[in-house]
C-alpha cells in the first residue's frame, strides 16, 4: 500500500509512540494531583509544553492544549469574538477557502451578530496582505487566514498579513494545522497572535492539539469545568497524547531541511508526470506550496471513482479534505479558486509522506494516468467533449 | 506505591492498551476517507460505538464521541439550553455538588439569561426525586443531576429522578463520569435522556469521552468544523482512544459483580478503621455509595499536609477533586452537605482500584491514623480544642 493521504492523517511515529507508552501504564497519575506520582506527570506535561513552545518560538505560558485543531480553531475565534464584542467590534475577516472548523464557526458567529468578510482567493490559491489591509475596518475584531491550505497546499504570506494586522491593531489568527511540523513556524517573526495546530498531522497522535495565544490575550473558555490549562480548558490533561505530540513535532523539525528538499523533488516529479494528462490542471500555486501536496483537476472525471480505482491499485488518496468526504458537494476550496463545479468534481489530492520512494512516485503517476484513461473511455461526457458536442473547460 | 486515587484517574488496562496499539501504527487511516484503509478505521470506530452503546443499553446512533467528560457535560448543557431557549424555556435545575464541568457551564448560561436552581443536598449527600419534582416549573428546560458524586461517592436515585422528568416532559441529563464502568448503567431503564462518561475513569485512556443523547435530541455543536459524528462534533475521530475506551468499558463490566463485592468489603474495612479516629466523620451516605469511595473529614487537620505525609508513606490520595487541587478553597461538595469550612479543609478521599489487597487497606488505615495523630500533636488548634478553649465541631 502507498499511503499518499498524509494531509488527512499520518501514522504515529516510533518516537512519538515511545513517548506515549510510559504515560499509559507508568506515569498515569493526574497532573493536577498533589502527590509525587501526580507531580511526575505534571513535570512531563510542562516539559512537553516548553518543548512545543520552543518549536514555535513561543513562551510556554502561551501554549494551551486542546483536543485537536478544530477545537483550537473554535476557541481562537470565540476568544477574538468575545474580546471584540467587549469593544463593540463585531467584524471578522477571513478567506473563502479556510477549513470548515473556521468557516462553520464563522457561520455560528454570524448568527450571533458578527459580520464576516471572506476575502476572495486568487486562482493560484493565494491572498495578499494588501487584500487584508483593504478589508480591515474600525470595527474589525479579527483576521483569520490559514497558514497553508489543506487541499491545495498553498502557503500564504503569513508574516506580511501579520504585520498589517499589528500595524492596524487587529488580532491575527492562523490555522496552521497543515504546515505544523512541515514548514518552519515562528510566531514572533511571523507576527502571529493566535495559531492552531493538530498532533496527528505530523506523526503525533490524534485527539490532541495546541492553541497558541500571545501573552495578554485572555482566552475564552470553550469547555468549562476544572482548573486545568490555567482555567482556560477544562478536562484532565491528556498527557500521553501531549507527550507524543511534543516528541513528534521535535522529530519532524529536526529533519526538516532534508525532508523538505526530498519531498519538493518528489512532489515536482508528480506534478510534471500528472501534467502530461490532457485537460488537467494543477490546483494551487506551484511555488508557494507545501512540499508534500499535489492537487489536480481532471476534466470529465468523477473524483470518487478515481479514488476507488486508485485504491484498487493500492494507492490511498483523496479528492480533498477527509473532513467532508461524506458530502457530494465539490470542494469549497476549488470553487474558491474559480474552478467550475464540473471540473472541481474531478479532483485528486496526493499528500506525500516522508518515507515515500521515487519508485512509488513513478507508480502513482502511471496508475493515475491509467485510471484517468480508463474512466474517460467509459464516460459519455468525455465522448461528448471529444466529438465537439460540449466545450472543454481545461486546456 | 499504593494508588488510592482512582477517582482522579486510572491506569490504562492491558486490554485497553492492546486495543489502542494497532490504531497508532497500523489502522491509522482517517475514518472519513473513502479508500479501504480508511474504511477499516471506520469499521473499528463503528464497532466501538456499538459496543459502548450496548454497555449503556443505548442505540449506537445515540453515542457521540467527545474529548472527555467535561466536553460531554458542556455539550449536553448547551444542547438542552438551546432546545429550551427555542421554546422560551430558560430554567435549569441542578444540585449544589455537581462537578465544575456542570457548575461552571451553568454560570456561563446564567450570564446568557438562564435561571438556575441548585437543589440543596442532604447531609448524606443525596437529593430526592421529590425535590426535583417540586423544583420543576413550566419553563424548566433541563434537570441535570450527577449519577454518583466524584468526591463523596453518593449514588443518586437516578431512575426516579428520570421518571419525574419524563412525566413532566423535561430533559434529564446525568454526569456519569464517576460511575461508568463501576456501576450498572441502563439509560432506558433509568429514564436518562443525556449522559456523560469519560474513558480514563475506568482504565481507558485520557482525552476521550461519550455523550449519550436519546434519539430525537438534536445536539448543539460545541466544536464546529468537519462532518464527523453526524456533523455534531468536528475533528478527526480519535480512533485509538475510542477503541481503548470501548475495550476498557467492556472489561470493567465483565467483572463488575465480583469487583463490586470485593471493593465494598474493602471500602467498609477502611471506613470502619478510619472511624476509630476521634473527631472524624464519614462524608456521604454509607449505603448509597460507590464501591471504591471513602471520604472522611478529620477535625483540626489541614488536608494538604495529610496528603503530603501520606505520599511520604507511599499512598496516593486526594482531598477531593483533582480538577481543583490547585485551589485553597475547601471542597464545594463538602460545603454543600453542610460541613463547616474548618472541617471541610481536613478532608481525605481514598478511591480504591480493583487490584488493591487487604494488606494494603490495613496499611492505609494505620498510616492515616499515624499521620492524623502526628499532625494533631503539632497543631495549636488541636491543643486549643483539647484544652476546651475552642469547641469541637465533630463528635
Amino acid at each position: 500500500m502507498i499511503y499518499a493521504d498524509n494531509a488527512a492523517t499520518t501514522k504515529v511515529s516510533k518516537t512519538a509512540l515511545a513517548a506515549m507508552l510510559p504515560c499509559f501504564e507508568q506515569v498515569y497519575g493526574n497532573p493536577s494531583s498533589l502527590y509525587a506520582f501526580g507531580q511526575e506527570a505534571k513535570e512531563l506535561l510542562e516539559d512537553a509544553r516548553a518543548r512545543i513552545a520552543r518549536c514555535l518560538n513561543a513562551d510556554p505560558k502561551e501554549i494551551t492544549f486542546t483536543s485537536g485543531g478544530s477545537e483550537a480553531d473554535n476557541q481562537a475565534l470565540r476568544t477574538a469574538a468575545a474580546l471584540g464584542a467587549k469593544k463593540g467590534k463585531k467584524h471578522i475577516i477571513s478567506t473563502a477557502f479556510e477549513h470548515h472548523a473556521i468557516l462553520h464557526t464563522l457561520d455560528a458567529l454570524k448568527k450571533e451578530g458578527f459580520e464576516v468578510t471572506l476575502l476572495d482567493v486568487h486562482e493560484n490559491g493565494l491572498v495578499t496582505a494588501q487584500q487584508v489591509a483593504e478589508a480591515i475596518r474600525e470595527d474589525t475584531a479579527l483576521v483569520t487566514v490559514m497558514f497553508a491550505n489543506n487541499e491545495i497546499g498553498t502557503i500564504q504570506p503569513i508574516a506580511e498579513i501579520g504585520a498589517v494586522c499589528r500595524e492596524k491593531g487587529v488580532l491575527f489568527h492562523t490555522d496552521a494545522v497543515q504546515p505544523a511540523g512541515h514548514l518552519p513556524i515562528d510566531v514572533r517573526a511571523q507576527n502571529i497572535d493566535m495559531l492552531s495546530i493538530s498532533g496527528h498531522k505530523f506523526h503525533g497522535p490524534k485527539g490532541i492539539g495546541v492553541l497558541y495565544a500571545k501573552k495578554g490575550i485572555r482566552l475564552e473558555n470553550l469547555i468549562y469545568g476544572g482548573a486545568q490549562e490555567r482555567n482556560k480548558r477544562a478536562g484532565t490533561e491528556n498527557l500521553p497524547a501531549i507527550a507524543g505530540m511534543a516528541a513528534a513535532l521535535e522529530e519532524s523539525l529536526a529533519h526538516l531541511d532534508e525532508t523538505t528538499a526530498k519531498l519538493i523533488r518528489q512532489r515536482d516529479m508528480l506534478i510534471k508526470g500528472l501534467s502530461e494528462i490532457s485537460h488537467s490542471v494543477l490546483n494551487g500555486d506551484a511555488e508557494h506550496r507545501l512540499p508534500s501536496n499535489v492537487n489536480f483537476c481532471f476534466e470529465a472525471i468523477e473524483g470518487e471513482s478515481l479514488l476507488l480505482l486508485l485504491d484498487d491499485k493500492g494507492i490511498c488518496a483523496s479528492s480533498g479534505s477527509a473532513c467532508t468526504s461524506g458530502s457530494l458537494d465539490p470542494s469549497h476550496v476549488l470553487l474558491a479558486i474559480g474552478r467550475p463545479h464540473e471540473v472541481a468534481h474531478g479532483s485528486l489530492r496526493l499528500s506525500l509522506g516522508e518515507d515515500i520512494t521515487d519508485d512509488e512516485v513513478r507508480y502513482i503517476i502511471d496508475a493515475v494516468k491509467e485510471v484517468v484513461d480508463y474512466l474517460r473511455n467509459m464516460s459519455p461526457v468525455w465522448r461528448s467533449l471529444n466529438e465537439g458536442r460540449q466545450q472543454f473547460v481545461l486546456p
